[in-house]
């Protein structure tokens, strides 16, 4: 494996591990469990499942791999707080999980180290000038550290 | 910057970013909010700042770097749970975190690209050519999504 291959094979091991685990702690839960509260007064399970699925689907533009698969998540789970709309079941948040995941992956893997160093869509080719780091790459690594950061709430509400 | 210079400059941003933001969220609250619990039950603030601080001290040895500068934080706040040993005070953690990353940031600052593909200290070299993932580089990655699950965590305190 060349240098750059190796470095995108350690951050797409990074992203992987935390889908998975983001899954497998959600995918257990049931569908009463998910209606509960992260703590007192704050979102509830299903809320940040589905907030991470919303994040993920919307990579599919931002990375320049076509369009959302889900779209109607973000009014649900981004541009709206918690408890303001009507929310998918958690088994059919499991479904569009694998769907959205599988979907990244194929495209992942497709990527050249070069292409992971491209321009995302949410920055201007003048200002990709300045700051060549808002690349593919660096919003990959944020991406993963949004799971990470969220799993380790749904963490704290699960053992509860 | 070369191809791979970018990449390490990527993951470094995410280390420096999730590392700052503890920082800030942790330093900003009192000696009596850090003796608070995450949640009901559950490790108190400053144990989660202390659990952070004790991580990435630990990567000097696992990344070669050296002896570690604060070993004594091990029994507090990573071999024994809260509540069982006397915790420094949260303006001696400030002091400490910044002391540990300051020294880790000019540690990194001097690897090269491959450098950060070298294997990390708790590998075998037989264990590393089977797997050459297990690397300075992923451990970064690593330890950048538990600073960011911890820091999900401790925010889900601060709002409380």
């Amino acid at each position: 494996m060349s240098i750059e291959s190796s470095f995108i094979d350690s951050a797409l091991r990074g992203w992987k591990s935390n889908v998975d685990r983001t899954a497998k702690l959600f995918g257990a839960l049931t569908e009463e469990q998910l209606l509960q509260e992260v703590a007192p007064g704050k979102n509830r399970l299903i809320y940040l499942w589905g907030h991470l699925a919303a994040s993920s689907d919307a990579l599919f533009p931002l990375l320049g791999f076509g369009a959302r698969l889900h779209p109607e998540l973000d009014s649900i789970f981004i541009s709206n707080p918690d408890k303001s709309q009507n929310t998918p079941t958690g088994a059919e948040l499991k479904r569009i999980w694998v769907e959205v995941h599988d979907a990244l992956w194929t495209a992942f893997s497709k990527l050249s180290p070069s292409d992971w160093l491209q321009k995302h869509a949410a920055v201007s080719e003048e200002d990709f000038r300045l700051e060549p780091h808002r690349n593919r790459f660096t919003i990959l690594l944020g991406r993963t550290g949004h799971l990470a950061y969220h799993l380790g709430q749904a963490k704290l509400a699960q053992q509860q």
